[in-house]
């Protein structure tokens, strides 16, 4: 049976104990219903986590261990949640079996037909190549967008170490690319304190780091008139409004839920359990009164990898029952480490992927000697038999940041074909790579201190709400 | 083997672990050694709920169920802690034996002396007379204070009604003395976050239950240049040092560690387990910058009903952890309800206590009408056997509010010999509150939300640190 299965019996037999009273049924029957409709109560709680309420169904992202069965990786499937991403196949995770089990909308022809209407651009190339696959109610933000109803971008990042890589810019190229179509706020979340409670750093690490990144992030090219970037460290200690919304959520989530999504235990420190409402908060306009005037109706919108979607499937669950919306969600693949697409890149190891530190010479390198590859193990047999582009990493890096569609067709058609070498291929990637990181370097490089803090310090932003 | 034994036998077994290897021992033998180690470390951290690390011994108030074995009651022993206070015994709380249960010091006449000559006050009479009755680290604090290094208290208050009773002003009343006598800064909190996380309310009730208590606490003649008043829902907004307080409390607890103390389950939701970092915070001077200068060493003294003593139990269990210091407590008794000793007062009830806003009539009717008699049923009785001073509510509820001890100890003496009747004794408390609740009155009508304004601004206070 289904929570909203049970649910309905609830209410069902809910209505029979009424009515059973108001006929002044014998006792020994009205008790007997009244004993069933404990026990449903109970099997109730045990499902969903929460306790039965009449005119409280089960919300659609039900908090259930949607992570659970894979959790312990024993059936072969995937793992994904916040912290640990690893595929049981070469080709990476199996984004269509993600989109079922988490309960997501594929990103499909007509939402890319109805983005361009609305935004009057050709979507990106990450929504052209499925790299953007999956959603939660991007029509909702379009029907409310067609009929002149603004709404926000957020996004964040967890600052665990000073080097960020190449991948940790997707979700700032994406949230870019929607700000500049859109014209509309953007808020970014620095978890510094998660990575506190996380990781083996001091409070003050966690903030440099945040700061450090944060130049990372301006220098994609966000306008500070239309970004707010803040650390949790800082803002939660600067925005009562905030903390407002932090305590709200806190209500309304048990330890058995955060339980289910995050897969928490006992030995948990309660920072750990409590933080996902912190990644909650900025999902509400009026967590930022200073840009939404006091407004809690301005829609979000947030563009973040898969992983992080348990977050928000509890923020979604939460939303209704405080009074608040709901945000929508696009949801990206991840990218794939040098050595292959089975997990996603660690900042730990410089090895595993291109740092936006690298000089042309390491960046070189590094996909020479590290980038798995597709190919065959002699020239004789890839000229005869072709390369797998599904699993070759060079390509997969293509697919991300060259931009040209033909292009990219032709290398998949020659390196399929066996034209293209794997030393082609590479070659390729590296003469796209060093001048974008370069460029960035370049960026980076007059990202001052000041304009760090101008970005981070509390303030309305150019739009009108 | 407690707790303390477990972490030695850890040490030696350390040792013995790394001697046999730097002795080049068989592998059998050193494996062995190993187990044994890693057996002791999955041991400790069942008793302790913490990892063993060398160096860093158990702290003196183990986290572990102190309130357990009586949390249900079973074993007949009273039930103290922040939401349940009950009695087995019509005299109340068995005081002693919560001294050596929660392994707190009792406030002896030593003690008492030291305060004296420290202060060069006579204590208060709610130390002459045991209210405040128990502590932790009070020599301490009087040792650096003989010094010349100063401290600060910290008291507060969970808002969760309009309605406050005399027993309320308990702890008000007492630090009002202790900062007089010491000439020290205050700071009080004020959980609306809490209320709101624990009660049926919405946070703008609580954020007003705590403006209309803080007018209340005001009455008892604060000086606003030494005192802060604070709400959690705007100064965890408004304080990034309090934030990163809360957050390193938090790193540095268990859910376990909350269980056990607090009595949270699974059910609980997220904002409770971890509001106990939020009690805690308040007790290190590092969270309030405008007042001490950004010093983290100058000791907290905490004036509280002894059920508050599980958070900070906890919090002198984090301290040393994350670089602070512990804080030092004074526990009270429990005021008791008209009806008895055997249960706190509540706020729902208002026949349970005389409130701040009683007329003279209504404190003279529920007196009479409610306060449980020590008497005998006859005069006649009554005048052969004498009353009980010991249940009396009135005479309970002398000790607090009559501060002329020769005045109090005659009472109890005729009361006793059966001189004096009940009804005299009440019209004694009667003619004793009426005055006192109708002062009070007469100063909260002067405490203007701009006072209270004053009070709740962050800032720096008359002190030097």
């Amino acid at each position: 049976m289904s929570p909203m299965e049970l649910y309905e019996k609830l209410n069902a037999q809910g209505d029979k104990v009424r009515s059973l009273k108001s006929a002044k049924a014998e006792k020994a029957e009205i008790d007997a219903a009244i004993q069933l409709l404990l026990k449903l109560k109970v099997n109730y709680k045990q499902m969903t986590g929460q306790d039965y309420k009449a005119g409280c169904p089960p919300s659609e992202n039900l908090i259930v261990s949607n992570n659970g069965p894979t959790a312990d990786g024993s059936d072969g499937e995937d793992v994904v949640d916040p912290w640990n991403v690893s595929a049981s196949s070469a080709k990476g995770v199996d984004y269509d079996k993600l989109i079922v089990r988490f309960g997501s909308s594929k990103i499909d022809k007509e939402l890319l037909d109805r983005i361009e209407k609305a935004s009057g651009q050709r979507p990106h190339h990450f929504l052209r190549r499925g790299i953007f696959f999956s959603h939660r109610d991007m029509h909702q933000i379009l029907d409310a967008y067609e009929k002149h109803k603004s709404f926000y971008l957020y996004t964040g990042r967890g600052p665990s170490s000073e080097a960020m890589h190449v991948g940790h810019l997707i979700p700032f190229i994406f949230t870019k690319w929607l700000q500049d179509a859109f014209d509309i706020p953007l808020v970014i979340q620095m978890t510094d304190d998660e990575k506190y409670l996380w990781k083996d750093l001091t409070l003050e690490e966690c903030h440099r780091f945040t700061v450090e990144n944060a130049k990372d992030i301006i220098a994609c090219g966000f306008d500070v008139k239309k970004t707010f970037i803040f650390s949790d460290l800082d803002y939660m200690g600067a925005s009562p409004e905030f903390y407002r919304n932090v305590v709200k959520t806190q209500k309304h989530v048990t330890f058995n839920q955060v339980k289910g999504i995050f897969g928490f235990t006992d030995s948990d420190c309660i920072g750990k359990i409590s933080f996902p409402a912190i990644q909650a908060a900025p999902s509400f306009s009026s967590s930022f009164p200073q840009i939404f005037g006091g407004k809690k109706d301005v829609p979000c919108l947030i563009p973040c990898a898969i992983d992080q979607d348990p977050y928000f499937r509890m923020t979604r669950d939460v939303a209704p029952r405080i009074g608040l919306l709901k945000p929508a969600l696009m949801h990206s693949t991840f990218f794939p480490a040098l050595q292959g697409a089975q997990t996603k890149m660690s900042a730990s190891d410089p090895n595993s992927s291109i740092f936006l530190t690298d000089t042309p010479k390491q960046i070189k390198n590094k996909i020479n000697k590290h980038a798995f590859s597709g190919g065959k193990d002699t020239v004789e047999e890839h000229r005869k038999y072709g390369g797998n582009t599904e699993v070759d990493v060079s390509f997969l890096y293509l697919t991300f940041f060259l931009e040209d569609d033909e292009k990219l067709e032709k290398i998949r058609e020659d390196y399929t074909s066996g034209a293209l070498l794997t030393g082609e291929l590479k070659k390729i990637l590296i003469e796209t790579l060093q001048p974008m990181i370069a460029q960035h370097q370049e960026r980076r490089k007059q990202v001052t201190d000041e304009i760090v803090q101008q970005f981070m310090t509390p303030r309305p932003l150019n739009f009108k709400f």
